[in-house]
């Protein structure tokens, strides 16, 4: 590690101007949240290997700033030779440039790594002190990375309309018809959720996403993909030339951008004027080039002529949120076959439990001394997490997680996005709480669910809090909302009941969640984060459930859900607003030894039971009669 | 009316440019809510009575933005030549100029009438049709106001320190501290109740509000009042003197604030510089003038160098925001002895409505048929309202109410802002519900609360409203939030309730209150509404609670309490955060016949049933025996 900060800062003194700080943020050219083994540029030269995070190298100094859900695990995985930056309780990065660095300082960024909306941010704050934001001509982590994962060639495969929905001609022509009421002549979409929801293709180029590294150009007449052709067979060739879409190389996408800024690329392929070179329709006068600036990389952006340019999100960001029939039936579907594979998993481990540790088990309340289980028999964090992974295998059109599966006992439970690693994750303990956090990509639909349960006796606190948690899940699950409200408001709804005791979460409550795509997907969310755009919660939009409380060193608590957004029927409507609510899609039940009863109110009992009996109902097609069993126990009706 | 328009016009088209069009809006030249009947121009050119609104002239049209609270009352009083624009509904004002008036038309507007953050607003929306807002050199509603009220002399008066809590030399440390801080050298001053609060002074100079007519300029070594020097009798003066404020001619705060810009007002005091002309610390670096864009009127900022203009929220709303205890003290006793006059008044209402109207009264559930009162008997939104100012009048400390009373029978009661008068207004039903929201002014605080009641047989429709309302007012009273949380997160509390059943209201849910000052008060407020200024709720802070229900030719329902900002005694304190909650020091009754106990949680019915019992407590020594026994009656405990 020593070493690649030493080389880092050679490398640094050596560039033109010289640098005195280098950025390394954790995305790729495309603003991934998860990216390939070979992007992991931020995890090669911190050993952090949360999904956020930015890292900075001075002179003298190591940083990484990430989130509240990082804390913990950022404390153990980073040396000494590095300082973690605690998002929201130290400086941010801009202030700490501008207090820390000398004046005039130089400090370099992979233009192909940073958005827009960030690089400009930063220039912005560096002026201050007049350091500058130099964008380097390589990437010097790259260029230091011996051993650096080579780029894979997977293929690019169709995504076909009994699971898409909604043809790529008709997102074709609704993209364009938004381009031209913003007088756009043309967009650069950048990332990778969006290329392959436009052109409804998929890939496997980065895990627990089915994209394919690649951009896309559309223009008012064109449209390009650029992907390394090898991934892209003669079948899915002309069934994307069908659509009018040309291929070409990945790295073509920058001197297009070019062309596209000079207004040459619709000309270069002869389709933007008419035959005889004039324009033939009224779409002439538009002169912009739209662009996302939070995904679309610095390098592109500099590419066109600033004054043409319209910043603004993507609108294949809402288009892909608004989920069309066909993809919520698949969604639905996906997550009845999901909870299946979650009550399996939770069947066999009750029975594991009990049968290795001796443990009272799901139901029984009994505590357990804690006994030496011979090393092939024991159960950990890593190998029940795989046996999840296979309960899901089994299931039809399974395709791969979603994210790295959460498994967590205990203390572990409490670092809210760990991912234990085989080498040293902990062991199964009846005596603690265990939280799983999981998914999958089913090609109809992804899926995100978050359970805790404990296989012994929970003390008095942990019904508590688990209870705190169950409240404000209901509470926002069941809320009925006019039209135009947004996440934000909405936030509060989960919190309330922790915050009565003093207790709180540092995540947000809800992110939207793709059809067979990225598990978290905008451009709504709910969180406690007032969002830069405010974009309303809309029928046909997913959005997950999941507070949670987290005890430093002792456990942790979350219940996820997936909900649909609909048309809510309420007996009146005013100000003609229209009303809406949420339709779980989530099936699998909460642990009633862990809920304190006397604590729910009539009505959250009544939604309890509900739910229990549509879980019931719903999952039963799947279930074996040892698995069905143990749900009705599972569901049995609760009163206060 | 007709003659107003064809006047006004006249005299745009008079102007040197000549106007296209003229803003009339609602405010003095401090911006306040309430003003004096000479500074009622929009009301004068309009009809339009309410509390807030801008007109807007142009040469063949006449146009009233208002909002939502309005919009039954100003279709009600606008005359046919008025066009209602709802805000929220109807394009706002500056994208209706730019759709609607020609390119390059002059909008007039008398600059002491309107704030620096409208008109650079204004400016920057109308500069799209190089359309220009022009300050017109005197106001032309003056000039073509024959019978303009003349301004009135009333005396300013100290406001002693066993209510201030704070004497004027700890206020203008503070502050002065606070301009070092921020590196200005001075502020201006314009919100009647900063000055008011700063100096120590309260005056009668606008109904409502106990303020005086007065800018002031602080700079780091000097002070200024600015004000009709009659209105100050020499006491006054020598305590002002001896806290080295300087008293001056209103008048002169125009010149004195091109002085401060061009430094020299501190040099003609003698003050700035020490006795050699040499600075004597460290803060002649200040060189930023303070002003508050948001209260400061355009006339006076027009007179800095905009370079030199800290354009920031003026740290005297936060300051006089931040209740001390001598000023709590003081709310609460107010508060009791307002809820003891409110008491007072629903036994008398109560008794004659039984007498004159044979109702059932406020505690049976009986119809009645409507029948015909003598004219002398009538009791009239007015008459009663007049009944309960006497019984306030009759509270020590009583200075004349807060706001005008809104006193409203059925349909009225659906107009937020209603203001019955004498001449139109309606009379007491004993089949409808009755609506009124009223307030003091106390020497030791100012009040403002809302019951809604029936004295016959709500419908179940309407208890169920009523309830709604209720169990959001709870919910919002009730609530514990982390230090840090803004009204905007809290507000959703109140509607959640209402949602459910596709209601809402169209106002927000709460409003500072000041002491012995302006009873709508900031920075903070709960609202759906995003603040500009995110000020998070602290603790000594107080704010109203009061959802309601409004359903226009039917009733209206409003439940309102005034809530102080305390640290919450929560069990943990995740994050090392500090919780917050809410404590009520308003007390009346809510009317047990207008609940719908079977959709009450236990928590709420227990909330409700505590909050009766101590205001039977608080306010038995205020009640007489016959009250008392009333009061018994209107809070024994319920159960569901």
């Amino acid at each position: 590690m020593a070493d690649i900060l030493a080389s880092l800062r050679s490398l640094m003194a050596s560039q033109s101007p010289p640098l005195d700080a280098l950025l390394v943020p954790s995305e790729d050219y495309h603003q991934s949240e998860y990216v390939s083994a070979r992007d992991k540029r931020r995890e090669f030269v911190s050993g952090f290997t949360g999904s956020a995070g930015l890292a900075l190298i001075t002179k003298n100094e190591a940083r990484l700033w990430t989130d509240g859900r990082y804390f913990l695990q950022a404390t153990q995985q980073l040396s000494d030779q590095w300082k973690l930056m605690r998002i929201g309780e130290d400086p941010p990065l801009d202030v700490w440039m501008s207090d820390n660095l000398q004046k005039e300082a130089a400090i370099g960024i992979d233009p192909w790594c940073v958005s827009v909306d960030t690089a400009q941010r930063w220039e912005r704050a560096f002026a201050k002190k007049n350091q500058k934001l130099v964008q380097t001509s390589t990437n010097l982590v790259d260029e230091i990375w011996k051993n650096r994962p080579p780029a894979e060639i997977n293929p690019a495969v169709d995504h076909p309309l009994e699971f898409a929905g909604r043809s790529v001609a008709e997102k074709l022509k609704a993209l364009r018809e938004k381009l031209s009421s913003e007088k756009a002549r043309g967009i650069i979409i950048t990332a990778l959720d969006e290329v392959a929801w436009l052109y409804n293709i998929r890939g496997s180029d980065v895990s627990y996403s089915p994209v394919v590294h690649a951009f896309a150009i559309v223009t008012l007449n064109s449209a390009f993909l650029y992907v390394d052709k090898r991934k892209v067979s003669s079948k899915v060739s002309s069934s994307l030339q069908a659509n009018g879409i040309e291929v070409r190389e990945y790295g073509a996408v920058s001197s297009d951008a070019a062309m596209l800024a000079s207004n040459q690329l619709d000309q270069a392929t002869g389709v933007n004027f008419g035959q005889n070179g004039v324009c033939q329709n009224d779409t002439c006068d538009n002169d912009l080039i739209w662009v996302d600036p939070a995904s679309c990389c610095y390098a592109l952006f500099s590419k066109l002529d600033a004054n043409k340019v319209l910043l603004q999100q993507s609108p294949l960001a809402l288009a892909k949120a608004l989920k069309n029939p066909v993809e919520l039936d698949g969604l639905k579907n996906a997550h009845i076959r999901d909870g299946a594979a979650v009550v399996q998993y939770l069947v066999w481990l009750d029975k594991q439990m009990q049968e290795i540790y001796g443990a009272s088990g799901y139901f029984l309340e009994g505590e357990v001394t804690s006994k030496k289980i011979p090393e092939t028999m024991k159960l950990t964090e890593v190998s029940v997490s795989d046996k999840l992974e296979g309960f899901r295998a089994s299931k039809e059109h399974f395709r791969g997680l979603s994210f790295p599966t959460i498994s967590s006992v205990g203390p572990n439970a409490a670092i809210i996005h760990y991912s234990p690693q085989a080498k040293t994750c902990a062991e199964l303990d009846p005596n603690s709480i265990y939280l799983f956090d999981s998914g999958a990509q089913y090609l109809d639909g992804t899926t995100d669910i978050t359970r805790t349960v404990h296989f012994g006796k929970p003390s008095a606190h942990e019904k508590a809090c688990y209870t705190s948690v169950l409240k404000g899940h209901i509470a926002l699950g069941n809320a009925r909302f006019p039209n135009g409200t947004n996440g934000y408001s909405l936030d509060i709804l989960a919190r309330i009941p922790l915050w009565r005791y003093g207790l709180d979460y540092r995540h947000g409550t809800g992110h939207g969640i793709g059809s067979y795509l990225n598990v978290h997907e905008g451009p709504h969310q709910i969180s406690f984060r007032p969002q830069a755009r405010n974009v309303p919660l809309q029928v046909s939009m997913t959005v997950t459930d999941e507070p949670g409380y987290y005890e430093d060193g002792n456990f942790g608590i979350r219940l996820e859900n997936v909900l649909v957004i609909k048309e809510a029927d309420t007996e009146f409507n005013f100000g003609d607003k229209g009303y809406l609510s949420f339709e779980h899609i989530t099936w699998a039940p909460y642990q009633i030894k862990l809920i304190d009863l006397s604590i729910l109110t009539p009505e959250e009992i009544q939604w309890l039971n509900r739910y229990h009996s549509k879980c019931r109902e719903i999952l039963a097609p799947y279930l074996d009669k040892n698995e069905m069993e143990w749900l009705k126990k599972a569901t049995e009706p609760v009163s206060a």
